[in-house]
């Protein structure tokens, strides 16, 4: 049976997840519907990440097996079709092989994260950015985010719910950087933990606005608790990026 | 009386334009309700630019009247207290003296407009860019484009319902940049026609598309001829950036 990948924008406001859930619409179900409609018979989606309700992406990755062969640019614009008039389409689609899985054939995750640090709220920007209102010290936050650059047991910056079976995990990137008002923070890991980015980007702000010095962050790490994890920043601010194959 | 000036921040989606109406809200209706909660005396905001239903702004200035001093810090976030839930805030507040107009003292108005130039629709984008799934050239629609700086009769590219007494205008700067799927067009000029650039950038699709050759634009302004105008862009993807004084 023929295996296609796909690349995948969607905004998370509306959506309780990538996972499909009894409770709401998820982005797996409107693409296995989606996938449903084109192919005719029912299918199984398979993301790379399970990113969060609330949480974005700009190029999540999902294969799904189909029952025929498709024209690849045809199979996008047939499946965005079936996705209207929700904020979810398939930006490109291309044939793989059967050994292809989004999630376990993935080399490397790329997560950005996004702070508007003013006083006004994000009018334009509302849903789509954390809004922080104190003036935030990003060179601090980079510095203090270069320490946790490695392979670390991140138990401190790990939801209580992750189902892991390790925290250890190798951060490749975590980058802080500042233009105007905006504060962009990427992170790059062979995988994460649930809500890793999230804990790091919360604790990171405690950096940034003082109430932690540029050495707690490190020291928050090797505590391996969970309880030292500063706060865990909303979903909202978080876009899955790119996976590497 | 002290005179302030505002720079503002909205989303044009919900709002029947810059300008207050009968049928609908109206960014300047907003901001008035908002002077008036703070400073207690009915107040008219005058704004730099009436940007048209659904056209946003990250840089729209207005300047308004009030009975007392105001901290202008103090001022923003009380305004920004008033104007929730609704997406519009106020960047910064500045004093000014009694000759400032928002709209007459205005030296220069940069708009930009975004244009989504993929098969794909706008998952996160939607209601911020035009979404063009032909392939456009955006070499030939800069290159077209630089045809039209100086002071020229825009004739072709006004709104039939525009009120401007004289049709001559100087337009400084017209580029056209692509960064991916994204295209990114940049206005400025002293003052723009009614609907110049959304009828600007229109008119520099069809050159995109290849509809238009490049000296197609060039002919169209000079021809001085409302029926010229090759089409006018969705007001969605419209942005006043800044009003220079």
């Amino acid at each position: 049976m023929p295996r296609y990948a796909l690349t995948i924008e969607y905004d998370g406001g509306p959506f309780v997840g990538w996972q499909r859930q009894a409770n709401g619409m998820s982005a797996q179900q409107r693409l296995e519907e989606a996938a449903f409609a084109v192919d005719g018979t029912p299918r199984v989606v398979h993301g790379a990440g399970r990113t969060d309700a609330g949480v974005h992406a700009k190029g999540q990755v999902a294969h799904v097996d189909l029952a025929r062969e498709w024209r690849v640019d045809r199979l996008r614009d047939a499946l965005n079709a079936h996705l209207r008039p929700d904020p979810i389409a398939v930006l490109a689609a291309r044939a793989v092989g059967e050994d292809f899985e989004a999630r376990f054939s993935a080399k490397a995750r790329h997560y950005r994260y996004l702070i508007d640090n003013r006083r006004a709220p994000p009018a334009l920007a509302a849903g789509r950015v954390w809004h922080v209102k104190r003036g935030l010290d990003d060179a601090a936050m980079h510095l203090a985010a270069q320490a946790l650059i490695g392979k670390f047991d991140f138990t401190t910056f790990r939801a209580a719910e992750c189902q892991a079976k390790s925290p250890i995990r190798t951060l490749d990137r975590l980058d802080v950087r500042r233009s105007g008002d905006r504060i962009e923070i990427l992170a790059s890991a062979p995988s994460f933990l649930h809500r890793q980015v999230r804990s790091l980007v919360g604790s990171l702000a405690h950096v940034g606005s003082g109430r932690w010095r540029v050495e707690d962050l490190r020291e928050a790490l090797d505590a391996r608790d969970r309880a030292r994890c500063g706060l865990v920043a909303p979903a909202h601010g978080l876009y899955l990026v790119a996976v590497d194959y």
